[in-house]
């Protein structure tokens, strides 16, 4: 398949750009039945969508979704759902003076290397506006997986050096960045702050949690649920590193201390991240990725125009300081939709299977 | 598609137990007219086979492949290429006393819920062996990356604690351990000694480099280039992460230290590895990946039987240490069949891109 | 994949449905640098949309299609093409009768027991009207076609009982049946005229043709090119059969008569509807489709309500006499994607061969 | 994917050519817990295997299939079955005459252009030798179908001129014709007797039906449950028509002739085939294929060598007089493959569905 579709029963495909006239995207494989309203999908949009604090890009985009088909008298019919976003906001000259010139760090680069001509306005189609439509398919696979007990929620676990353990969800929806701690808040803000008087950007760390999966989800060899939710969070942009549990931290660790031990009340630890052998194992599954500093920025970087020549860039437009902070919606989203896929695929090929061994928790 | 086939154009299909009678592939789109031998895969697969020094299993697989059809008078038709490996060497015996138990930290427990049923002989399916014909469906997709100047070479970055800086690829190949520094391999050999004599096993780092790749190899947007390598690589037994570039370090840098800036003579850092927007950028295309320590190991561990009572395990059978001794060649093979198929791809939808701007390299 | 999208690496996936609000289609893969236009889209949508004659639905469609991405300053970008349709002319309540019994040969039946609730307004997604976004679809592949020498054309073969042996490809465009003798439209015209005073329906058998089609497009062994046409041709509402070459005929054929002998100068014939061992052989790709009576009619027909009672059904609403008429644009596209696909697939997979024997053509 | 894989949820991955060393299959996605034994498949293989009458070729081939994987302790375990058969009966010296010219209507002018180099000999992967996996391959899907209560036969419903109308399934099995009617058994010997005298061949017609499934199974729009089996199908070599249920005749058919009304009791015709839609209804499955005559016969036929000349051909070495009288396990198999795997896409995606209906048989 081509690269603009995800999932294998349940399949997201998307498409638009920046500052085209729309984003759009058709999600197939929901199940009929599912009571589905616009509110369920703008709730995770609202999350997602910029200008809701000085920390984000300016750009003021309602992000309001329409439910083109697959929907009927509230419910899902099991036909094929698409979406529509109008973009609205555009303002595309700001970008005219990047036409010809590659931003460092930038996949100005790469497009046109691929394709040959790109449309340079806002970043094109590589632009992280085309999350919104993730965002929006991903919480149908949400509302269908809150059906089967399965909550998935998202945290930020570093602002640049600022890590941040985790508290409580209490307050994760309470502030800006996604904060686990109420208390480190006034020092991210302090933080962003002052990068944005310095014209710079920052990386970030998100951590998102799948609580109630059942064990049995994934597929070996190739389609182990790990292997498929590494995919699907380094499909984000900007993303560059995916753990799964302790993640590199594994690296150090024995086998004595790594492995995560089983009594009759449940597992002792953690460090599989609820996934043995590409499988669900009823542990919560965790995954933690890694964005680097958006490379739109003022501070001015050396670089080349199209005939080769050098050039010093500096990127205008609106842009977000730290991406990683609108990232935990789409975190949760994608680990979302590889969930509601292996979901259905387990179901359908495991149907038969019953087992007696009880499911176990962690302690 | 079912989890046993990974790619689009150029498709590796496997099967085959740890203890069953033989392991066997299909690798599906390879051009035709490529030369391939026997010796082609036999190197790699000789590479990655167990029992070749004290730090590995001792079990003895000569691992000889035969090719079943796909290639006619030395030189590939064309057509799907058949793999057999035969086992030789089980010992299933050894493992009758961990049938109705689950190993911590094993895929025995996660099989279980999902299949009601399983080979339990040598972890059956989860077995690491499986990855035997990653490595010969690995070798072909090397050999033909060859012939458009993309070489591929990995080697071991972390040992447990033991932290090792490339030095160059000459001595990679003259360890046990695809040790880039020969001065540190003594001190890889007596940490291995030590940790057999305290019976635990312990973690890796790889590192993966691709050189060679021409920019606009990936599809946006979910099936990026870098999205593609983090499924492979976290397909792979034991894998617990993986990073492209600086990775996780990219969370504490800012956009003025991340961005790699160009200039008309090549890129002056490569934070990126290799890959922007998930498409190729022409500079050497970095993974790292994180392995966890084997949790077949002797000290006891405490777990729970298929009825759920507690039981100790002790791991007897022949197992690796540090599974991560062996994974060299691993991470080559699919980061090579990654590439294989997005260069199949590229070529396929991309064939009329005509960019006359230079290609950089990096400095 | 779920059963919404059609084709590999160049994919279609369409949405919605004939009482929703609009139809939307993702096209993914085409090639950068096609020029492309509304009007491109707009000829094709033109020539299968209803209400142009009296021999077809009344529902007012203007089919207007938008393109919401994937083209930028006239010229497609390389990446994913979105596409809507909005529907204007419902009249849903035509269809309050029919909500809780099933028309006889139509979906209804089975939709209500695969899904269990459903879109019951004009078929919802079952509708013919699905096959507009096909026809856009299909539009671009014929464009980026033309640029490498193929076209493709259809006609109609039969009408319910009267055969129409091809003449010429010129007055195809001039009648609404897409008749291929001119002499033969006051004929057709008679019978369709008796058909709707019988307020009944009737079948009809289109053939598609494609020239300059290189050798060398479609993959043994599954993705045979004769099998994937198979599948798209099958794949429209109402066909219940499909015939490459000599089809059906073939049956009754020796070998001595079947085989298309060659000669320097070309083929002697083409038996083989332009594919041999399920790919290309340079000749013109014909295929045959024959299309089902519609079962919307105003007849009474036995049936059965949801509740199992049995029932009278009389199909109001405005519907097709004959859905073979607006046929043949939609076999049109459904061929065009599939030779796209292969097209694209066979470039990517086998760029490096050089053949020197010369391409027949057919005498 | 590349072409050698059919499916979805289950998958069949084939690779092997006539005269090479074996030929091999991987089947993904079978449900665990399946007791599968080599007589299941061995059972089919050995009505395909050539050499049991004198109306077949006559090369000698046991067609011992071995189970690979996937199988332990005699049932499935879920994980991937791999299966293989040696080739034992080669004489590809027969061959090296054709190897520099194209047979009339067979794939060596096709593979030539494609591939640029071919393994000629007996067809290499063109001929039908690889139907024999296809063969095993359905035989797992058939023995899981039987145990959900679907069963799947085909018998020859037309052997060139002579059209062999359905009797019964009771002398099936007991003639080398799968012929339905034993009194007409005798005059398609003697037809085929005066065949090979007159170094000729023939074309076929087969039928294939599916009993005992239930509505639902099918995904509008693109995988109807026709269109995969007009592609399945149209994959087998040779064929060149598909028709479901009236096939073809529907063009002539009135809506009021063609459409199966329904009342309590159940369907009162089956002009659909147990299709509407895309999705099966719960009447029986029905489907025809057309089989051309075999391009391999001694009477001389013009055509050209690969440097253009003309040339006169005898195509030597053994083959079958009609293709055929082979295909109905063939057939039988691919239908099973289909069924199979929309069964377990229905199951994955639709087992929420309570619909209180009954389901209808046929009258």
């Amino acid at each position: 398949m081509s690269g603009n579709t995800f999932g294998k029963l349940f399949t997201v495909t998307t498409a638009g750009e920046s500052h085209g006239p729309a984003l759009v995207a058709i999600v197939d494989g929901c199940p009929p039945g599912l009571e589905l309203s616009l509110d369920d999908l703008q709730h995770d949009l609202n999350r997602r969508k910029p200008g809701t604090s000085r920390h984000t890009t300016q750009r003021q985009e309602p992000d309001e979704v329409e439910i083109l088909s697959g929907v009927f008298e509230g419910r899902t019919t099991g036909c094929a759902i698409g979406l529509l976003i109008r973009n609205t906001d555009q303002k595309s000259k700001d970008y005219s003076a990047i036409k010809d010139l590659f931003r460092p760090s930038h996949a100005d680069y790469t497009y046109h290397h691929k394709y040959g001509e790109r449309d340079y306005r806002g970043g094109g189609r590589s632009s992280a506006r085309e999350t919104a439509m993730r965002v929006a398919a991903g919480a149908i696979a949400k509302k269908y997986l809150a059906t089967q007990g399965i909550v998935i929620r998202g945290y930020m676990s570093q602002l640049g050096p600022i890590e941040i353990p985790f508290k409580s969800w209490d307050s994760v929806q309470d502030n800006a960045f996604f904060c686990p701690d109420p208390d480190k808040v006034p020092e991210l803000e302090a933080y962003m702050d002052q990068l944005r008087r310095d014209q710079d950007s920052v990386g970030a760390k998100i951590t998102v949690v799948a609580e109630g999966v059942k064990p049995g989800l994934g597929e070996p060899i190739f389609d182990r649920l790990d292997a498929e939710l590494a995919h699907a969070l380094m499909s984000i942009n900007a993303v560059k590193g995916v753990e799964i549990g302790a993640g590199f931290a594994c690296v150090a660790q024995r086998g004595t201390e790594h492995r995560d031990e089983l009594t009759p009340e449940g597992f002792l630890s953690n460090n599989a991240g609820g996934i043995l052998g590409g499988i669900s194992s009823g542990q919560p599954i965790v995954a933690h990725l890694a964005l680097k500093a958006t490379s739109s920025i003022t501070t001015p970087g050396r670089s080349i125009d199209v005939h080769g020549n050098p050039v010093d860039v500096i990127t205008k437009g609106r842009h977000d300081p730290c991406v990683g902070i609108r990232a935990t919606p789409i975190a949760e989203a994608m680990m979302a939709i590889v969930l509601m896929d292996h979901l259905l695929r387990n179901r359908g090929q495991n149907a038969d299977v019953r087992v007696s061994t009880p499911v176990l928790g962690q302690l």
